[in-house]
């Protein structure tokens, strides 16, 4: 049998979470759906953009997703199951840090603009300049549906349902899960990312428009709390190579030990290599990640976060 | 020039980090010393324990660790590095669910006592009856320093001149960074793991006895905040290969999220494998790894739990 593909162009696009807005493409079960995904500027960031695009930046328009998609035969309390088959990056995209927004926000308060032109085969790695080379590692940071609850819903935070994740797991070959809240799912894809690390700590990844092929399944009548993923190896992981940099922060408090530990890790890129604190911060979003060590030795966990040294060979 | 070698039996431990503890060894920096290190229940706990050895244990012996360590030079402003040569496992180890101890705790509430026997050379997995294969991966859970505080401190939570970090990437081969803040710096190590996931859910590892070979050194005048680790490539962590599962916590609170996450996976191995939830609840924390995907979509965060299929096998 050979499954319906359908592709979902990015004038189908949408800012928020609203359980009535009319879907652009009713899918069966089993149906493969391309989606071919902007910036998560909604394009008011294009390749001449200088850091004065934050001046008049609609925050109204950010973080477009494509859809919904209506998947027929999807009813509240089955799961929905995306399997993330390929993606196809643009081979430009951009970092920033946004006032107001951002891990250490209130510490960067000056709005910079990042362009990467990059090889979308992933062959080469994404130049930073003379100083880091990043792997190519896309992903789709929001994949979400319609929650139940009436209204419209922020796209900005993830909910139960999915939406913006930002988990870099999602990788072509994992397989996501999500609870199904209304008739139809109601599922929509945007915010890809041609790398991120975990914790996405500066507030944006290395954000490019690229094209998101999926296929669509449903599991009846399963329950599970939150988002589930199934990926493949870590092993592929291609920042696993080389020594890697390691700093904490140590307290009561998880988010707080997270500012320390990225802090320290700005720190130590500027005496290790010499960046701007700024660069490092960005560096630190697009390829460093955030783990919690220990949580368990009360009253202080552990927080710590990993730079792969070789992206500065 | 040939550098001092020192051994640290284990008789010579201590329960609390004080400042004013006599030092059991005094070396200069280049020294290589050998800890040997007994578990974290101070032979509390041995191959015949069975969970009944909770009802009578003295909470005040737990987590002992070797020194302290008076390094000549040492002073408050400078950091020690502590190279970390090799670890030589003993072959048994326990892992625990501890009533009033770990992520769960107020779901857990029945004492567990688990006991591994495993090849010391690592070329076989641990195992975990018939259900699971978990990959040896040694390393010291507490390594640290006399604060400069006054007065006798807890040995449970670490804190900026290091302790119970329970950092599993302090691996042979990693380097750990401390800050002094006493003459001598009094160093002490122990709490030695055979294996243990980021984020130590249960509250145990697989506590084993080990011997940890470290060689010293000492940085003059340099300021860090935390402890930093420079380890070698992520490429080796034999969990790496084969699928992984993902799961997840959305929400406003980073703790409250990592319970959900593992909540979540505790349910799905019970579906998945059926293991019982207490069994489950060991597997995720002596190989499953907390991460924190993203700290930056307001309100929301989304914390993940990743566990290596491949165990299963």
């Amino acid at each position: 049998m050979v499954s319906a593909t359908h592709t979902l162009h990015r004038r189908f696009c949408h800012h928020v979470w609203d359980r009535t807005l009319v879907p652009v493409l009713t899918v069966a079960p089993g149906a493969h759906v391309t989606f071919d995904v902007t910036d998560a500027s909604s394009g008011q960031i294009t390749r001449q953009s200088t850091a004065s695009v934050f001046d008049n930046y609609n925050s109204k328009r950010v973080n477009p997703v494509n859809g919904p998609v209506f998947v027929d035969g999807a009813e509240p309390g089955d799961v929905l199951v995306v399997k993330l088959e390929s993606y196809v990056p643009s081979g430009w995209g951009w970092t920033a840090i946004i006032p107001g927004f951002g891990l250490l926000a209130d510490e960067f308060l000056e709005p910079v603009l990042l362009h990467w032109d990059y090889d979308r085969t992933g062959k080469t790695p994404l130049l930073f300049g003379d100083h880091a080379r990043i792997p190519l590692a896309p992903f789709a940071g929001t994949i979400g549906l319609a929650p139940s609850a009436p209204g419209q819903h922020s796209i900005i935070p993830p909910r139960r349902v999915g939406g913006n994740l930002d988990v870099r797991d999602l990788v072509a070959g994992s397989v996501l899960f999500l609870p199904v809240e209304v008739p139809g799912a109601l599922l929509s894809i945007g915010d890809t990312h041609a790398a991120q690390g975990d914790g996405e700590v500066c507030g944006t990844a290395i954000e490019s428009p690229m094209q998101v092929s999926v296929t669509l399944d449903l599991i009846k009548d399963h329950q599970i709390r939150m988002p589930r993923i199934d990926r493949p190896s870590h092993a592929n992981r291609p920042t696993r190579h080389g020594r890697i940099w390691i700093t904490t922060g140590i307290g009561p408090d998880l988010h707080a030990a997270a500012r320390v530990a990225v802090r320290e890790m700005i720190d130590l890129v500027g005496q290790q290599i010499g960046l701007a604190s700024e660069d490092a911060y960005m560096i630190c979003s697009v390829v460093g990640d955030l783990k919690i060590s220990q949580i368990v030795d009360a009253p202080n966990w552990t927080v710590s976060f990993h730079l792969p040294a070789a992206i500065f060979d």
